[in-house]
């Protein structure tokens, strides 16, 4: 590849409905030098997008990537009307996942977890967060945490990796919540750290998980390590795990659904990203919609992932993922694309990296079949992309 | 290709979680010539199935595939609060495709239509319906029919036309419904019918389209015409246009969300099958589920479908699909497997050509990197297709 490349004729779809003269983009050495239209030609190789929509490349900023088995025979269980606090007290839920997964090396993870991966890439995606979480002790945390890394190695795509161990109690834990947190959770990210394998530690904050009480030295030993925290809170209750996020200046706060006032009012005042999880939404038959007109009154940013998992959320697509932000939430085409570009960047802590189009930027890019964002958005089934773009080399055409 | 080829070690997933041993199935000149565990080899060429699932290919029983532009646009209206009366009063709604498909001539329409066909064949679909009903005047009418018939020439695919001018009224019509119904819908489908360009006669009974009795002229026709009969009714209120079809001993009723028990029990009599189209459910946001206990208990077939259209239902995935059954209708695996199977082959009137695996039947079916029917409807964004047999050939591997 030339390290200098000029597209040329791109309909910048970065806000939605721009309907301004079509761009080239200069890019140098796997970064956008320069946006404008008709730039000087001076020896870049060119290629011509031919008006067709650029967006930023779309990065799933919440996903549970990595893991074995499915659990598409609890799908069956969930449309015959059990909950998914039933099927976890049946010994379901995360504990069979934890089971498929503990039986598989790194090997078996990657391999397991290739097809997901190269689903989103084929969607342009270029930038993936993966948690552990279904290991449940240390060694095949670490084991998930490893996979994932790996998986950057072995296609083009960046990774952050996210600490998930306070995911759920593995039923056979002799110490009780407190002590799972400090020898499980905690010792085993001393670990996961000291081997380079995290970039955030995360929790699950629930009446069926842990209680923000349980979560606080889990994200105390974090900030002294110096990384940045997550919490999957308020999904199913209002469980007041959002008070502590922000009290740490967690990067984000994920699902939301139960979220009150004083909840967003509290991620406002810490700077951290709503994720919207909607695939979850709909596969749980939830009701109980997030604070969308709040949280936009407030100007909290909302992201969107797919939230990628084996039992709630088994979904590989960010293209659906926007459409049901779009008609499950009511979110509108831009808020989707943004969600999936910029606000998800700053989710990860990757807000001066990627995710939107300006000089600078990582060169993370996708040229679609389609004109306007609401093609992106609005239609189901339909992957019109026509090429994908990762620090500047094309990926996929 | 050989003319006899074994496909070896296939795990049918017809009946869904069938358990049963790893069966051969034999392939004779496009035929299924048997189906049992370890039938001889003598002297046919093998394939390895590797115990991988393998079903019936699927049939998209109802679509609008051919047509021109998108209604992206209206998809932010509906989002900011429109219905589609509302909509379709403004003059968008179908009246906005209709002139973008007059716009259009059949290769124009072609050109459009090929990508949604080949993301369903991607996924393993072997036929599809595709519906006139855009045009709304004669000449328009009948290219999309002869595009669709095209599309057959074009792609390895099975296509039924259906002749659908009773879709909307065009608002720039100067003799009424009744006059339209006359001068355009059945004057036209004489002139489809006498270039060999209609497989069935469908119309849309609802406030917003045509009255039962306004059909019935139509559907008198297309009897007399030995074509069979299908209508889109009870979608939004209930019309009762279920009736009329039943006494036309229609092929398919469509949506069916408004039916009632009559309806159910007339459908029951003349062995009608309910197609249902989850799709446009979803995009509509409609909280009114058909009914499908009522159904199961009266053994009406039912059959899924895409509705593949560019406003209401701009879907072009049968596993979607299939997934949206099972989450919004409740609909089990089982049933939304043989609604893109074998029901969906009845919807059509070609149960005794394919939508099954046994002898005689086409050689249409599909092996995945699956094990279960469950896996399939699932997962979502997820295309697990590992090879695609159309009339005994591998089209897709
Ligand atoms: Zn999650
Ligand atoms: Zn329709």
């Amino acid at each position: 590849m030339p390290q200098k490349l000029l597209w040329i004729n791109a309909r910048l779809g970065e806000a939605a409905g721009s309907t301004g003269p079509l761009q080239d983009i200069l890019v140098e050495d796997g970064r956008i030098a320069a946006i404008a239209p008709a730039l000087p030609r001076d020896g870049a190789g060119t290629i011509d997008c031919e008006g067709r929509l650029v967006t930023p490349a779309f990065i799933d900023c919440h996903t549970h990537l990595v893991h074995g088995g499915d659990r598409t025979q609890e799908f069956e269980m969930r449309l015959e009307g059990a909950s998914y606090q039933d099927i976890a007290r049946a010994g379901g839920g995360i504990v069979s996942s934890m089971r498929a997964t503990r039986a598989l090396d790194v090997d078996g993870l990657i391999a397991a977890s290739l097809p997901r991966l190269d689903a989103l890439l084929g969607e342009g995606v270029s930038t993936v967060e993966i948690k552990s979480g279904y290991g449940l002790e240390i060694e095949t945390e670490l084991n998930m945490l490893r996979a994932a890394r790996k998986l950057a190695e072995l296609r083009p795509v960046r990774i952050r990796t996210t600490w998930l161990a306070a995911h759920a109690m593995p039923p056979d834990y002799p110490g009780g919540k407190t002590g799972y947190i400090q020898d499980v959770a905690i010792a085993g990210l001393e670990r996961a750290h000291a081997e380079g394998l995290v970039d955030a530690v995360d929790a699950f904050c629930e009446g069926i998980a842990f209680s923000a009480a349980e979560i606080e030295p889990l994200f105390a030993r974090a900030a002294a390590l110096g990384l940045p925290v997550k919490l999957h809170t308020e999904q199913l209750t209002r469980s007041g795990g959002t008070l502590l996020a922000a009290r740490f200046n967690a990067l984000s706060v994920e699902h939301f659904e139960y979220a009150t006032a004083e909840d967003v009012a509290a991620i406002r005042a810490s700077g951290t990203v709503a994720v919207l999880l909607p695939g979850a939404f709909y596969m749980l038959r939830e009701t109980r919609k997030p604070p969308l007109d709040a949280l936009r009154k407030a100007g909290v940013p909302i992201a969107l992932a797919t939230d990628c998992n084996p039992g709630t959320s088994p979904v590989s697509s960010l293209l659906l993922t926007m459409n049901m932000g779009a008609v499950l939430f009511g979110m509108t085409v831009a808020e989707c694309l943004d969600g999936v570009t910029r606000h998800a960047a700053r989710a990860l802590g990757l807000a001066g990296e990627t995710g939107r189009m300006a000089p600078g930027m990582s060169a993370d890019f996708t040229v679609w079949n389609a004109e306007t964002a609401a093609q992106l958005v609005g239609r189901l089934g339909l992957n019109p992309m026509h090429s994908r773009v990762f620090q500047g080399t094309v990926t996929h055409d």
